[in-house]
């Protein structure tokens, strides 16, 4: 199977030079005393629609042809990859479709239209949304920009790694949260592409460990929905490409409790000021619960979005 | 009167250079769309201790002598200021001792006794709190670093402004929360040394609004201390000194009601992903409520500090 180059990330970042946002690497005296570690978060919870997902969206619309450009592209998210897709397409002049969930908040129904998208509403379900999506894309002949299991959408979310790892000479460890796996195969690649010696590292939900089973277990292991607070990374199993690159180029997938996941979201808001999504504060608690990975490192951290419901705090 | 110059602003800033950040300016499409003006944040969320106020009490106690450091420093507050005077007393190897009413949050003495400076707890209100301050500065010779009726303090303050306005060059406008008058004086002062065309705004809760009422009077009124969610603008009155420039220098105070106060805070936190206090939402506040003030002018904004109870949210 053809799968994910450090060639495809390089174009990718020249693909969406000027689209997105160069996002900032920042420290924390009290993360590094914390974690006894010299920490470098790349902020891509201020990167545009609030995450990394306009990375990916924007680098597999740009990379159509005019033919299938004309012909729209669709997708299906009930989360950022939604609002990115939209927004990536309407900036490039190419008609989008979302489908999502009709039990979809409303919030983010809105803002998915607000960026131009039509919106289908699917019963819930991955055999349902996939149908639609079928459905949808033989009749319209739009092209698919799927959430993770997209080589143009591995290679762009990719581009925010390559950002930390050049803005950062000398890292030891990049850690990534881990979902459907779009980052971090995007990330793996970026990493080994500058540097074979660096350790790629993943964090994921103890309610949704279904990545950290797959590289245990040498296979993709899908698990039902759990409820998490990391809602971003509930997806029930890895894509087929990221397992593949999972596999050969991540050395450990960390697990974090729903408590610890909570508590390092509201330590990250209070002492960098900076709002991140429970996905994001995954990666933070993996810091300190697995000191022996980061004890007197340098260490790259992917802090991937900063898009919460401030009504629904866990704290 | 011996009052502040443009001249104590820049010994100031050489004074504090290396002990502080340099904070970043942020802008936001969102925010300048809904102001119809070009913004531009100066973020002293992010300073050290989240709040401008180690600017301040930085340059107040790097400015003594030896025998004035040697017999330390004294300051009340429950709040910025505290954390601000005990954290630079240490890093300039001065003993400080905080005056803090006895019913200050446990988090925000431990923060202070955390920095290393000795906290004495006084009875409630003004008059026991100036109260042990003079007994204690009596027994002791520490010099008092007041929170905002000081001229370095002043000063201190004054460099955020200053780096804004060199940072962003042809600002219409800026706009700074006004509570004792400290920010605002230093801004106003660092201002009108680079541009004395600038106009210099400050924007100040309803609950609170002396300052406005002084400005319109034309002279310092006090108000009882009327609860507000931006408690770190609940000072009773302006300073002398501060006053004195605010007269001089400032061309409005924009008040904002406790319910926009506690939107333009979430709003912020939701689109620029940043954590601010309530005292920064007021002026973020000020940019929608007052649109003749802002539409089409390029404006700079002092983001005053991100230090919150996310305990007690006010949504």
């Amino acid at each position: 199977m053809e799968n994910l180059s450090f060639a495809d990330v390089l174009a990718a970042r020249a693909r969406i030079a000027g689209r997105v946002h160069h996002t900032p690497v920042l420290t924390s005296r009290f993360f590094d005393a914390a974690a006894g570690a010299s920490l470098h978060f790349k902020c891509e919870n201020l990167q545009r629609i609030g995450a990394f997902k306009i990375r990916g969206a924007t680098n597999a619309i740009a990379a159509l042809d005019a033919a299938a450009r004309a012909r729209g592209v669709i997708t299906h998210s009930s989360g950022n990859h939604g609002q990115a897709v939209a927004l990536a397409a309407r900036e490039l002049g190419v008609a989008a479709t979302v489908v999502m969930p009709r039990d979809s908040a409303a919030v983010k129904v809105a803002a998915v239209r607000g960026y131009g998208a039509r919106v289908e509403l699917c019963e819930p379900g991955t055999a349902n949304r996939e149908a639609a999506v079928a459905a949808l894309a033989a009749a319209s002949g739009a092209t698919l920009v799927h959430p993770y299991d997209d080589l143009a959408v591995m290679a762009g979310q990719g581009t925010a790694a390559l950002e930390l790892v050049e803005a950062v000479p000398g890292l030891d460890a990049v850690l990534a949260p881990v979902g459907g796996g779009g980052l971090l195969a995007g990330t793996a690649i970026a990493c080994h592409g500058v540097d074979g010696a660096l350790r790629v590292l993943a964090a994921e939900p103890e309610a949704a460990a279904d990545a950290a089973q797959s590289l245990a277990e040498g296979r993709i292991v899908a698990w039902p929905k759990t409820p998490t607070i990391a809602d971003g990374l509930r997806t029930a199993a890895l894509g087929t490409r990221n397992f593949a690159v999972i596999q050969r180029h991540v050395a450990a997938i960390l697990v974090v409790s729903e408590a610890e996941i909570a508590a390092a979201m509201r330590t990250f808001w209070e002492r960098m000021k900076l709002v991140i999504e429970p996905s994001s504060a995954v990666a933070i608690a993996a810091l300190t619960r697995y000191p022996d990975e980061f004890r007197g490192r340098k260490v790259g951290v992917i802090v991937s979005g900063g898009n919460v419901d401030l009504g629904a705090l866990p704290f």
